[in-house]
């Protein structure tokens, strides 16, 4: 029951429709027996300053999830920063201080980790292919050498996109074999797909499937649908297909933690 | 259950703990089974505008009410106003154009009309006393006089924007008798506060108390507490007394079918 005393939170996306967080917080604040809402609130790149503006002068917004394609500029928006958020210039969780300021942090490299190691694939001493260069691809890149992979390729149409994150995660994961590559996925143990190429039934598959083996890793960070086309084509080159849903759920009390800790 | 799809309604107001408008509307979407929530937004008069120009923004909302304190500046915030707001440069809700932009009108007054004839207290021919010169307090004198009342005295601290608020409805009514006077109840039909006071439990009586006589009528527009020191006082001298809830609950109907009306 929401109520004029209500605690609001909000995600941001563009489009909206496809999220899921709403139902996946609104049930977390629910156990928790929270006074609490989160809203999606649609807002394309033009629109995305003037909506944190107005969230610094929102008193009763408690913290808002930053979605695609948003991660990147609403770093810059932001008025401090965590660690990783840093490290990446990328965040998918803000908190509103008391002051109204906005702090960010992300946790998509956090969750999507947490996720692997929680279906088995624990992603220490493996060859990872990472295709996408985007918020979550870089934060995914940075906690993926934080859990100690042996080699991390980024694949991206713009390779510089993929520099920008080897640069940035060899600044403090300095031991990591990291490479700009092709999106093949030849001599790789885990494959994971971090652009938004999925979504759409028309999107062109994101890699070269004829290159998959059998026992390799293929994952997803989409949630909407579930099983994309990249996943049945690896199911039927006999990899384990490993889904958007798994780094969600595990993101759901970091974000929930960081969202609502007002400390 | 709301959803990345679900339709967003806000509603401004400062402070916000006290509204009902949440509850109302929520459940005036679910009997309607309309995928659509409404969620309090606390902003002060300094960070409105911000807020106003966010909801530009914000594709997937619908619309806003807007209340204390804020009906009079989101009516200059508005880029066009329907008759009763443009009359009384006040506004309490706004319908999102789908070009972004967004319309405000009044429904204050029609509401609070509707609710006392629903209570038999038809205004037609009456005296009355409208203490207050805010938002509601004009969106009030302007229906009053729609309705025919005989005269309307309003009282305000501030005496100037009494005057403005005579010299609005006079240039849309000329038949009515409209006058600024003093918080006195002698000689009148109708007794109406539409200031804020009785909101806090500290408050000032916003009116002479002692001068009541049976068989007025004295009306709140105030919803929370229900029972004001105004109101008890009134039942104590013999007076038929009128809730602040009744105006909202005739504003529903008139507020959604504005809000909700996309053509």
């Amino acid at each position: 029951m929401i109520t004029g005393s209500t605690k609001l939170y909000a995600i941001v996306a563009d489009p909206i429709a496809q999220v899921k967080t709403p139902e996946v917080l609104n049930s977390y604040f629910a156990k928790q027996n929270m006074d609490a809402v989160l809203v999606p609130v649609h807002v394309d790149v033009n629109g995305l300053a003037a909506v944190f503006t107005a969230f610094r002068s929102m008193k009763n917004l408690g913290g808002v999830i930053v979605t695609v394609p948003h991660k990147t500029v609403a770093a810059q928006l932001c008025d401090d920063l965590g660690p990783a958020g840093r490290a990446i210039g990328s965040v998918n969780v803000i908190r509103r201080m008391p002051d109204g300021s906005l702090l960010g942090d992300t946790f998509d490299g956090a969750g999507f980790v947490s996720g692997l190691c929680r279906q088995g694939h624990d992603p220490k001493g493996k060859r990872a292919l990472l295709v996408g260069s985007g918020g979550a691809a870089g934060a995914i890149a940075f906690s993926l050498a934080q859990a100690g992979v042996a080699s991390l390729t980024i694949a991206n149409r713009t390779r510089a996109k993929a520099q920008d994150i080897v640069d940035r995660v060899a600044a403090v994961f300095p031991q990591v074999t990291l490479l700009v590559g092709a999106a093949d996925p030849t001599g790789h143990d885990l494959v994971i797909n971090a652009t938004s190429l999925g979504m759409q039934a028309s999107d062109p598959l994101p890699l070269d499937v004829s290159r998959l083996t059998p026992g390799m890793v293929v994952a997803e960070i989409i949630m909407k649908p579930e099983q994309t086309p990249l996943l049945l084509a690896a199911q039927d080159k006999g990899c384990f297909v490993h889904y958007g849903k798994h780094m969600l759920e595990q993101q759901v009390n970091l974000i929930a933690q960081f969202m609502l800790d007002t400390d």
